[in-house]
């Protein structure tokens, strides 16, 4: 059976209408609670992420109860649609909790091999962007509009630009495949999270590189990227739909230009 | 004679206003033009930096033709008030090219020993910071609020959020200068241009770290950071006024405790 496009994306919109109610009486709060998930490491878990999880299982519930979910914060349930929506409530909690509107709220429904419909929101600006069913487009401040990706970059990797989270960039190898790409292109910015991604799918990045990412970091975004018509693939040109390395780039010879570069560095 | 702040404070308002007008129709236009200002570098400069200033400029020829002006893109005007006001139509450029809702329009008053007003506008996000004259507030998606430094930073520099925007910070040796405070913080955050100074202010984050500034890209923040109750210096811990190196901080202890870093390594 083919899935409904129509219902997909209300369900989907509903589930982000859901999580920024969830989420902005927590944004730069003053009692804003932290946990340390990781023992040692820095890995903030706010109220909000987790009101805004349920709040979107809530939702499927309601519309889709038949669909599969894979969230950040409370684990897998599973289907019998074949369908599954991979949930981050928030994408970006370093950033959540700095304050700054580079976090988003990340959902994606895959069938397993494909993302099917992605989108992320950002419910403190007010945007949304998503793809999926034939549609690629935004709401924001500047009211809507659809998403396409750069066609092409004037000047290849001279006159990219590329954008990462952090100047760490995952491992020591990591980093150093990170910079040769970098060194080759006009402009590298850091530091915004899943925005990054959006920015891409809307015309005004290039490239986004990143690595050690989850499935629930990556295939939201990469759902509303190929519907603005670009490319996410892992550092190799596989499928990136389980996270790990990530290379989105806005067109196919950015793309294959910052590959030869990537696949030049050890697994 | 004393300035009269709230002429001062509705005149601001009224060109940070004429700023966003200016800027806007620019943002994220698949027409952005783009000048190389330094030969062989990259700084971008936008006809919407150039029209943002030419629009405040205007406001103060209206209602303030005895005050002085330094700005970015057309320079020195002068004035026998003994008041110059100091704007930066777009800091940030590089993130205004690439999307980011990072960058702001500067306004800063000074009467040349301290800054008596500071703005910083985002037009894209609706958020506005202003301090001076016994306010110290914002306005934005969630509405009005006072502005308010973090009064204490627990656990010192091992709590702290750092904040600044380029990974590179300067020379070598600021880099470095950089990094042994980056070392023993909580969390370190890149890209984020003024945004970051505002965040400050608005008790989201403990310190911003920066070199190589101009006196019109820091104005306008150390006005709004002071009102909030935050210091900024240089990193030896003199004034900032003029730009260079610059420490900005939320509390006395947290400046201290990253001044006392800052000041091992060489001019």
């Amino acid at each position: 059976m083919q899935p409904d496009g129509t219902e997909i994306l209300a369900t989907a919109h509903e589930m982000a209408e859901a999580a920024r109610a969830a989420i902005l009486p927590h944004f730069r709060s003053q009692t804003l609670s932290e946990d340390n998930k990781l023992a040692g490491g820095y890995d903030p878990v706010t109220e909000a992420d987790r009101a805004a999880e349920r709040a979107m299982r809530k939702v499927l519930a309601d519309r889709r109860p038949q669909d599969a979910i894979l969230g950040e914060e409370y684990g897998a349930q599973s289907g019998d649609s074949g369908l599954t929506w991979v949930l981050d409530p928030i994408d970006g909690t370093r950033g959540f909790v700095s304050g700054t509107p580079t976090w988003g709220v990340l959902i994606g429904l895959t069938d397993g091999d494909r993302v099917l419909m992605g989108m992320v929101d950002q419910p403190y600006t007010g945007e949304r962007f998503w793809g999926g069913f034939g549609e690629a487009r935004m709401t924001g401040p500047q009211g809507d509009r659809p998403l396409a990706a750069r066609a092409e970059t004037p000047g290849g990797l001279a006159g990219a630009i590329l954008f990462t989270t952090f100047p760490e960039v995952g491992s020591p190898t990591e980093a150093e495949a990170f910079r040769a790409v970098a060194e080759q292109v006009k402009l590298t910015r850091y530091g915004m999270d899943c925005y990054a991604y959006a920015l891409l799918a809307a015309g005004q990045v290039d490239l986004v590189i990143e690595a050690g990412l989850n499935s629930y970091d990556i295939q939201g975004p990469l759902g509303v990227i190929e519907a603005a018509g670009g490319l996410v693939t892992d550092w190799r040109g596989g499928p990136a739909l389980q996270g790990g390395r990530v290379l989105a780039a806005a067109n196919p010879a950015i793309h294959r230009a910052a590959l030869d570069i990537l696949a030049a560095f050890p697994e």
